[in-house]
């Protein structure tokens, strides 16, 4: 086996994030409109070269402070290397991604060469990106369902009715709200505030609202069996 | 933002694999020692550096190839970038790693250089490569509670004592063989062979020979309600 401290080849290395939001009740991802060659108009995830004296997540937060206020990330983690060789026209070039989310409530300001685009209908996008918006989409679908990433979606608090779209809308099929706080409940992800949401337009039994137990990732869904036994099991 | 394409980094991007088989009921790691200066002696994971032509799967693959008989290797994933800009002295070398699973009842040959090491006791290691193998080992734990990756480290058939012995190993503590049964039969991960197994030295009931329903990665433990509805449901 070649000695790796002994050869050298000439790979460029850059980051990207799909950063995803809900909005309009739509999952969305921040994409800058290219304004040169290759791919000139057409839409990228921000990003850019991993710098000599950074790890990649810390260039990855550095360079999306072009794009968003990074404090309005809530969650941010490594998603995969895209690295086809001729992924980028000209150049060897080595990506690696990242899955952003943010929370609904927050509306950050960007430049003006980007927006938000809903992950179902993307326009033109350069190179990869679109490949790389599909797996976040579905790293979020996936994790969505076996650990408490909705935290990462959702505003400080919320009623039942308010998560249920929130999960309607990343997931893209029908959820149950009854279903929903059951399960949420009894794995601990969800906790009452004790307080209730001002009634709506219509009146009507004011709704509780809730909390997540923790704004940090965890899995939640880990069958019990394969857990470590605890005291008295 | 500066465009990617426009400027250029020097950075060398290396793929290295955390493979991982239950050797004597102990999670082990295949390593290599190093015969050359930095870390002269200490043990290393088998991998290299990327190609002008290959992705990163693509390259690790036929690394691998020169240490273990890739086609025993029944499940390999992307696990992280390694990217501390001094992980490896004197060059910029970005890592991506995967996680390889062996089968228990396979048995490589290895080249002299290499051997398995369990991962609770390893010898010393080059640069960052212990971080890499706990992050392995962190990985396969999390999945095995919320996947059926248990088929990677499992032979093609089992009794459901022996597949206690395997999860018993690689998750660092007791399992009820009576519980997994339960959870991977409802989970729909095993299904019975229809055969048993030939009887121990000491006689008993023979045991049910069981085996993985699927030997492709899937996600088993998400939320019923997070799924997409069924017709009829």
């Amino acid at each position: 086996m070649p000695d790796v401290t002994s050869e050298r080849t000439e790979t460029d290395h850059e980051v990207l994030a799909a950063v995803l939001q809900i909005r309009s009740e739509t999952l969305q991802v921040l994409l800058w409109q290219r304004a040169q060659q290759p791919d000139r108009g057409r839409w990228a995830l921000p990003g850019g070269l991993l710098g000599h004296d950074e790890d990649v997540q810390t260039s990855m937060l550095r360079q999306l402070e072009d794009k968003v206020d990074v404090r309005e990330v809530a969650h941010i983690e490594q998603l995969g290397v895209f690295s086809e060789p001729r992924r980028v026209p000209g150049i060897r070039l080595v990506a690696t991604t990242f899955l952003g989310l943010v929370p609904c409530d927050a509306d950050p300001t960007v430049p003006e060469d980007t927006r938000w685009h809903p992950v179902a209908e993307l326009p033109p996008t350069a190179f990869d990106h679109a490949e790389i918006v599909r797996d976040a989409r579905d790293r979020l679908r996936a994790k969505l369902s076996y650990t408490n990433l909705g935290f990462a979606l959702a505003p400080q608090e919320f009623t039942i009715s308010e998560l249920r779209e929130l999960y309607v809308s990343a997931l893209g099929h029908p959820v149950s709200a009854t279903n929903l706080q059951r399960v949420l409940a009894r794995r601990g992800v969800l906790v009452p505030t004790g307080e209730v949401a001002p009634p709506g337009p219509t009146g009507g039994r004011p709704a509780a609202l809730f909390r997540f137990a923790e704004r940090r990732l965890r899995v939640t869904d880990a069958s019990a069996v394969l857990r470590p036994p605890n005291v008295g099991d």
